[in-house]
């Protein structure tokens, strides 16, 4: 079901500042890609530091609370859905955050706009699913998205997920393996488990408040 | 708490013709082990196969059931305790199985009878968890035994692990990980998920009529 788009959403969309809205609806990404546009982080955020990612951030709630307890660091958080990274990047201006910004495409296109080895921690929150194998390829640890990742994150650098759907966890802790990276701090089980500092989504509120597991892992790329 | 010697226990030993129990209460299994004693399979088995493992068969349930369903397989059962594998190894003898035999003595131990590269698959079922930091070498997927496994298995063979401890699954996938194996078939609720052939241990159907999940998976070592 596609989401109806918002009232006044061009209106909202040209207001957000920290709204990056690449061209990135080609539809041969893999030839796109290949014609690197890097973000100029320096100028984009007036000045340099360390870089994380959020690929999926809905509207927003896990990357406010993120960059506002993570000053030093500077977050691109990544959101193919107008309709929800507008919400998003509303809150961060009200929270007038500076290290943030809102990046409006689909994930494949990020190696047009990001250098190898340039990105030093990803998170993926609560990601579709998409159970059907026939989508198998959408889902964001699909092998094509865990080879891109593995040349974006530094040496060393993690891959932060989160989710709700045992059977998408199941999948990607079998990607990891295949993928190279290493499993770190694996929680079946998140909001019972002793991890300290979570920061929910919107989802991860309500979902929790059901009472189901909430799965976790970190995937570290091989130093 | 040590469990009470059966009684005649000794006799019972001495009666089982499955029983192999070789000389593995050295302290020092790392300079035992490198005086090879390997075990003569035709010899043993009166015909040469495959060869599968179980460690911790405890009392045989799933071994006899396995090996009765695939009669072309040979299987070696590992246990540590006398106490126990001698019920294995009566249930066994009862159901006039031809392709098992049990091996009393430690894990740590194997590398002496067997050589690199002889074993097809190995199950670690219900495996003392050792849930103390403490204890954590003990635990049958700490990294030493990782490291015997991947010399032990043929290039693609793959450990088989079943759990109720949802910590030592945590530890296992992470551990796995590391040791550069593949996971496949990953399960977070095996008896709800679509596995089918499952053969349950004593302990597994006692403890999953209390409803928690069972976690499985297969770790492949890299062909």
């Amino acid at each position: 079901m596609r989401m109806r788009k918002k009232k006044y959403l061009d209106e909202r969309l040209d207001a957000c500042r920290l709204l990056i809205r690449p061209r990135c609806s080609d539809r041969h990404y893999q030839t796109a890609v290949k014609e690197k546009e890097y973000f100029d982080l320096p100028a984009l955020f007036g000045r340099d530091g360390e870089l994380w990612l959020e690929i999926g951030c809905g509207k927003g709630q896990f990357i406010v609370e993120e960059a506002a307890r993570h000053p030093d660091i500077l977050y691109l958080a990544v959101e193919k859905s107008a309709n929800v990274i507008v919400t998003a990047c509303e809150k961060a201006e009200a929270a007038g955050l500076t290290n943030v910004r809102f990046v409006n495409c689909s994930a494949e296109y990020l190696e047009k706009y990001l250098p190898e080895n340039s990105v030093g921690r990803l998170y993926l929150n609560f990601s579709c699913p998409f159970p059907k194998t026939k989508y198998a390829k959408h889902r964001l640890t699909a092998d094509h998205f865990l080879q891109m990742y593995a040349r974006l994150l530094k040496p060393g650098a993690a891959i932060h997920q989160k989710t709700d759907n045992m059977h998408f966890f199941e999948y990607s802790l079998e990607q990891y393996s295949h993928g190279g990276f290493w499993l770190e701090n694996v929680s079946l089980d998140l909001h019972n488990s002793d991890f300290e500092g979570n920061i929910e989504t919107e989802y991860e509120q309500r979902f929790a408040a059901a009472g189901a597991p909430i799965y976790r892992l970190e995937a570290y790329k091989r130093p």
